[in-house]
């Protein structure tokens, strides 16, 4: 058996082209190196069915060099690409297929508003004054400006002993869980809901706390999915979930929109006291909060010797393009020697980060100025009757529907269908981009997820349009 | 002998209190805890001699609660705070000393001048059109703005072969040095300049592929310290450096100021490809060269192969704290199994970080239009002759200087003394914060890192103190 290599060019019918180079003993190998790059097998099949692929069979060596650095074999694991990507990858094959389809995006949770002006002004003013020596200013503390941390206590955590020094400003909370990671290094185990934010689960492959992506259950070895299903009320069943050293629990939920009741919470305290456990509590969706749950975990006595706080300005003021988040680390979480865990975080931000834009940072206070808090939850308000519209829309088709009173997300069932079955289908028939269930864990599969993100124009005409498919 | 638990609390001349637990047999060894928390043996020793250390020998069991996460390792690796918040924190207990000195910073190499009006009213604009519906922007692309990555590609990269998508927009380079890390992993060797900026090396632990500090040498096991003195006209002897996965290199460099010639970066070139490495080459200051070197790697024949460059806007443009940088990785550069390195690295990109800000983009392409540029090179022209007065000062001291032709930076000898000695004279006696060039590594002991950033009359001010300490 002889081993040739060639140079493998396969364009997908986005006109995206993807090359790469491998050694096979045989054209019909390349499925396998294809498979990766496109992140899916399916797309390199239709790539086989166009007769797209060419291989030149020419030896490589004097064409393609390599380098002699092995593939971090942690990122090897990821088994497609990063779930939004991916999304927006086939909404622009979608629109390529049908150019002149209004595509209505109720997929990636971006927001669509325009930020207030008292807050743009802000952020305005500061860039002008960059300009001007009693205005400019350098590089920034690392961990956000004092003033800054100081009214993100005052507003969010007042009655919770969170304390300024314990409230790291950041470029935003997904960003803030890979630095995380990277304070916790490869020897931790981890535990996340199921579903949930698929940048938990990537992130803690990446760091190498994982085993390898087992197919047959759609899970990463040395993971603990704790399944968040209507049959347990999207709470995991504590009695049954082992010990972990790190929980990740994003509440509400994403992708669910559940949120956890304080009894829930309290439970989950104490489970991670009982077990010496760190609670990583994503609140990024907290201000969406209608019924009476907490906002925040440190609303739960003891909960600052067992939890990190992230959480972001992205779906409080619309700052998904501007970039703005904090996470809180109080000083009374310690490892297991008595370190406190703040001290490692606030390394890594020094190290691996250089403080959150300036320009932003102005935002950000803006939107805790009286003006900026009412504006902010304005906009807030705005997307909530949207999300209420898509609840109705779901529910009055005889859907079960989840989620939506507590979040921006309204979670829907497909019993016994796929999630991405069901995406394509509500994205060919409907021209309208959701995001597939099972994207955010083995849990997610049956269900779609649909943000409640858009203008108002778009949210009615895509309720009309899913009217129309399901009736 | 028996062991108790002390909760020790230690008050710095600067009133930052610093706190922590451990056991302890003896109260004398609160030194060795004390110590890594406030980052320097002397501070403690300094905490001691005020008397200002209290312990309170309480057993603690029932007082703070630990959980059972161990401690990253990898992190408590690190020797000691990340060079340049430790500066800032000796800067602040002098200023605590001598609260009437006008104390002039030349250490962190912070820029200090107004971005000029053209850029600074590009971002205002923008953020001024985030709250119109047209103006209006939400998530961003990962990789950044097509529009900005084009014109970067066309600016810095026009004949070297560099397209768009090579380039990766980022918060900064020092950000996109620790996502670089995440790429490769922990299995990976490295090689850095000694002396060299301390993100390489404290990155390199922090993801693992080091071994412990061995203070003898003052070096990381398993890094490969390339010495660069005066005595090697600052460039490595390849022929005695072992091969290595990483090779580190910052050229026109950070801290000596040296900048790599044309001949001398085609050997790094040579070098990489007969060992298959890859060169990670930090341009941040290239725009400062004013002699003929090459001012990216990618001039360099087959740097395509074997290069990675990361770049920022911060001393281009005073960005230090509006934050944007960008890392090119050519699709040619390729891991021995043949995949593009640049795959994983757009995959860390869009799993460990969201964008940079729009509204910094929107400045960075205004950098880039004519106007901008020749903004941009005004103010770099002001901060070169800045360089000019601080070489031309120690030079007529009869000191060894060396840099400042092609970058901010000074680099003087003082031989056989001390790096932090010598910074701790200065700063005591002509109220100027320098860094310790012992900071950037072993290689920088008995030297200083003097910066030129600077308001003009502050510079000439330092140049006068320091004739007058060091006549």
């Amino acid at each position: 058996m002889s081993i040739w290599n060639y140079v493998v060019t396969a364009h997908k019918p986005t006109n995206v082209t993807h090359s790469c180079v491998g050694n096979f003993t045989n054209p019909h190998d390349i499925n396998l190196i294809i498979a990766p790059m496109t992140n899916s097998a399916k797309t390199s099949l239709v790539c086989k069915r166009s007769g797209l692929i060419r291989s030149i069979a020419e030896p490589m060596e004097k064409t393609v060099y390599t380098t002699k650095v092995l593939r971090n074999g942690n990122i090897a694991k990821l088994q497609a690409g990063y779930l939004f990507p991916e999304i927006g990858r086939r909404r622009s094959a979608h629109m390529q297929k049908y150019p002149d389809a209004n595509v209505i995006s109720l997929g990636i949770g971006d927001t669509t508003e325009p930020i207030p002006e008292v807050i743009t002004s802000a952020m305005a003013q500061r860039a002008q004054a960059l300009s001007t020596i009693e205005g400019y200013s350098g590089y920034g503390a690392e961990q956000g400006e004092k003033v800054l941390r100081a009214a993100l206590a005052r507003t969010f955590y007042g009655d919770f002993g969170i304390k300024d020094t314990d409230i790291f400003v950041s470029d935003g909370a997904k960003c803030d869980i890979s630095r995380l990671q990277l304070v916790f290094g490869s020897n931790v185990t981890i535990a996340v809901q199921d579903p949930s934010y698929p940048a938990y689960v990537d992130s803690s492959v990446i760091v190498g706390q994982t085993g390898s992506f087992e197919k047959d259950v759609q899970k990463y070895g040395k993971i603990e999915y704790m399944k968040c299903l209507p049959e347990n009320d999207f709470f995991p069943d504590l009695l049954s979930v082992p010990r972990t050293d790190i929980i990740f629990f994003c509440s509400p939920n994403n992708p669910t929109g559940a949120a956890a009741t304080r009894k829930q919470m309290k439970e989950l305290v104490a489970f991670a006291k009982a077990n010496g456990s760190i609670i990583i509590y994503d609140s990024a969706y907290a201000i969406y909060m209608s019924d009476d749950n907490p906002k925040s975990i440190y609303e739960i006595p003891g909960a600052r010797e067992v939890a990190i706080e992230t959480a972001s300005f992205s779906k409080y003021a619309g700052f998904t393009g501007v970039r703005l988040g904090w996470t809180v680390v109080p000083d009374e979480l310690r490892f297991s020697d008595g370190f406190p865990v703040a001290n490692d975080f606030n390394r890594i931000m020094c190290t691996c980060f250089n403080g959150a834009s300036n320009i932003a940072q102005a935002g950000g206070l803006a939107c805790l100025s009286p003006e900026g808090l009412k504006a902010m939850y304005g906009v807030v308000e705005f997307y909530k009757e949207n999300t209420k519209i898509i609840v109705d829309t779901f529910t009055s088709l005889g859907f079960q529907v989840y989620g939506g009173r507590n979040a921006p997300y309204v979670w829907v069932r497909f019993p016994g269908r796929k999630s991405w079955d069901i995406f394509a289908e509500i994205l060919e028939k409907a021209h309208i981009v959701t995001t597939p269930g099972s994207g955010f864990g083995p849990g997610g599969e049956g269900f779609i997820r649909v943000s409640a993100f858009g203008h108002r124009e778009n949210i009615v005409e895509a309720a009309r349009r899913l009217k129309s498919l399901y009736k």
